[in-house]
């Protein structure tokens, strides 16, 4: 039996679509009524086709396509080969500070680079998976865990999209205060169990925000806090919450913008800070953890570049006595899959991860994948064990296909504009 | 087909031997005619065997049998869970800091611990590869290259053991000056075409090893070269040799003991340092990284936990600008091959790896590796593509078996002391 080294890319489909997102808010701005992802398939010869998921954005397409031909007549078992595979990057796709990218981190061409090749290895894994008849996690040394918790993403948002706008309806209705917040986080756990819970902050000043997670803690008492203003405060700031909110918190995560910034809130306060902002990357660790700027990671395999990569990270945060979670973005359940395969292998993930999955009413799958407790299974089934719709896979294709070109790049800003003429992304610290 | 996913470990052999090791001379004495080695074998519910390999010590076999009853019942692929075995270590196995362990470093029970599991890893790996028709690179994420290049491993040696020891004879003679030593490099080149070289040092004062150095870069001019005195020295020699050789040095191996004194070394000369005495476990990374005390890290799969450890050890290396090669023991052809799968999946691998191998004139398999050029090519038969001889085994077993106990743990300070009555483990530094 050879199949798995001879499985071999016979081609790869790039499918952008736009998927429904709710109006929620953040420091740049909201939400769009649509945000783009792009679905990877990548078939084989022996008749396999394996599933990956990534961003969507214009920039990621430019960059996606001339990497699949690169895949065409490879090994899916090659993935160290992979992660070799390079295309020129239009410097000017990573030079845009004002990017939504912004509440991500830096951006570089080999961040890019890593996000479109991270679908293709996770794509490469489910193929290999099928055809071998192994789980993903089983061929990332297998789980640890049965089941991966994951932490309710709370957001502030309006109860609908701006008048005038596209966009499909959700019933959470509107989060605009302590009151508001606690409800929605009282409906994260009647749909889907969850136990702690992460609010996106940085949208109100900073008393607001300190009084919902007050509000939260008194209604959870005991269960994990998060809140995460996405580096919209000062120094100064930062440590005033991390005071007032120390007896509760389980980490602040990004308060503040840059390694030498966290470095000085995390050496006055105990409470520990997390980041997908200021470690993005694997060149950001060094000065990050020689100067213990941040106390958790957390990772997101898409930027990282893959799943192995993520299980590399987890290793050098252990070595270095720092915590490992996962971060997210708007994703659908290809990408939560993908993650829950490998945060199934990670020994020392001791928090719960972030997945806006929740928030997504729209997949690309025949069936959604289900919380139960906050956790998500971790599937044995060959691969990924998810199964793509087609039918909805081109309604979504189609929606990306008819838009004019203005939700084709995620612009928080942007859809903020149509609220408020005027709108620029906050200068930092804003508060 | 579930063949992989279904893989279960139905027995575990253990076969210690005693393989022939030549008189080679370190800093703590001469090499036993006879050391110790573990052969591990995987046995599956499919019939198939995986091969491991490690150390024989009597600590390692007082751990590796009640670990090996562990992994009757799990599966194949269970690697991650693997690591999470665990069995109480004798402490006082672990605090004898005159055993030749020493020369790799410090001693912890998890350490001893790794490197039982880091040959049943391999030998799940092995077992997983031939069940799925898979080289144990594919495992491990593709190869990135098709050969993988060891150094020249030369030793200060007697041409023979001392009268009254019972031993295997070689055919290198005596190499106890610069010309011996330039003798040994040119066998070297003749028989397995290396093209660098390291010399195992910390024997002789540091003005002879100089010259031996110095008559290598004749001889080989252009060629890596590598001295490895095994923390012989004091700081000042360290810089004062560095000074001397520092035109033809790849690197420095060791020169010092502990991570402060190779980082005041490593401030005070341009040639980079590697170790793999100083950092051998991922706890000692931290200081040593932040401190800048190693350049190169001479990773071992063996006490790092396996291949996928080491794996990770590239990935935190590579994040910090540290090199990465590989460290070598006297071991057998199933950790060569081991260690040539592992290394050719190593993106950033750009230093030749060391290798006992070429001092070993006994092994277990049917077919011995074979360098070509300086190279061993990257197997691409199923599992490490190496097979068993079972007569040989036997024969290796029966030597371990009649052994009065004493050549059963490596002690090269033992065998100083047959040709010099009193010797002991000189204090360091040594110079």
């Amino acid at each position: 039996m050879t199949a798995g080294l001879d499985l071999t890319v016979t081609g790869v489909r790039l499918t952008p679509i736009l998927v429904a997102d709710p109006p929620l808010l953040n420091t740049q701005g909201v939400h769009q009524p649509y945000t783009p992802r792009l679905i990877v398939e990548v078939v084989t010869d022996g008749g396999i086709t394996g599933y990956g998921e990534t961003y969507g954005d214009t920039k990621y397409l430019e960059l996606a396509r001339p990497l699949a031909g690169k895949l065409t007549g490879r090994r899916v078992t090659d993935l160290n080969g992979l992660f070799a595979l390079d295309v020129a990057v239009d410097a000017s796709r990573v030079e845009d500070a004002v990017d939504v990218g912004g509440l991500r981190g830096v951006q570089t061409a080999d961040k890019l680079r890593l996000s479109v090749l991270s679908a293709f290895e996770v794509a490469c894994l489910d193929a290999l998976g099928k055809a071998l008849g192994l789980p993903v996690h089983a061929l990332l040394g297998g789980k640890v865990r049965d089941a991966v918790e994951y932490s309710a993403y709370l957001f502030y948002k309006w109860g609908a999209h701006p008048l005038g706008v596209a966009g499909e309806k959700d019933d959470w209705g509107a989060a605009l205060d302590p009151a508001g917040v606690v409800e929605q986080a009282r409906g994260f756990t009647e749909r889907h169990g969850f136990t702690s819970f992460k609010l996106k902050g940085g949208v109100f000043p900073p008393e607001e925000e300190i009084a919902a997670v007050r509000a939260l803690a008194a209604a959870f008492p005991g269960h994990p806090l998060r809140l995460d203003p996405n580096g919209a405060w000062s120094v100064e700031t930062s440590v005033r919450v991390a005071r007032e909110l120390g007896d509760v918190l389980e980490y602040l995560e990004d308060p503040v913008l840059g390694t030498p910034a966290m470095a000085e809130v995390a050496a006055r306060t105990d409470v520990p800070l997390a980041t997908n902002m200021c470690v993005t990357t694997f060149a950001e660790i060094k000065e990050a953890f020689t100067e213990d700027a941040v106390q958790v990671v957390l990772s997101d395999h898409h930027y990282w570049g893959g799943l192995r990569n993520t299980q590399h990270l987890a290793a050098l945060c252990a070595a270095f006595g720092v915590g490992v979670s996962m971060h997210s973005n708007t994703h659908l359940g290809i990408s939560l899959a993908a993650m829950t395969h490998v945060a199934a292998t990670v020994p020392d993930l001791h928090h719960a991860c972030d997945s806006h999955y929740p928030w997504q009413s729209e997949d690309v799958l025949t069936e959604r994948l289900v919380f139960d407790g906050g956790r998500i299974a971790v599937s044995d089934a060959p691969g990924l064990g998810v199964e793509l719709d087609r039918d909805r896979l081109a309604f979504l294709h189609r929606r990306w296909a008819e838009d004019d070109g203005r939700l084709r790049d995620r612009d928080d800003v942007a859809a903020m504009r149509v609220a408020e003429p005027g709108w620029t992304a906050p200068a930092t610290p804003r508060w």
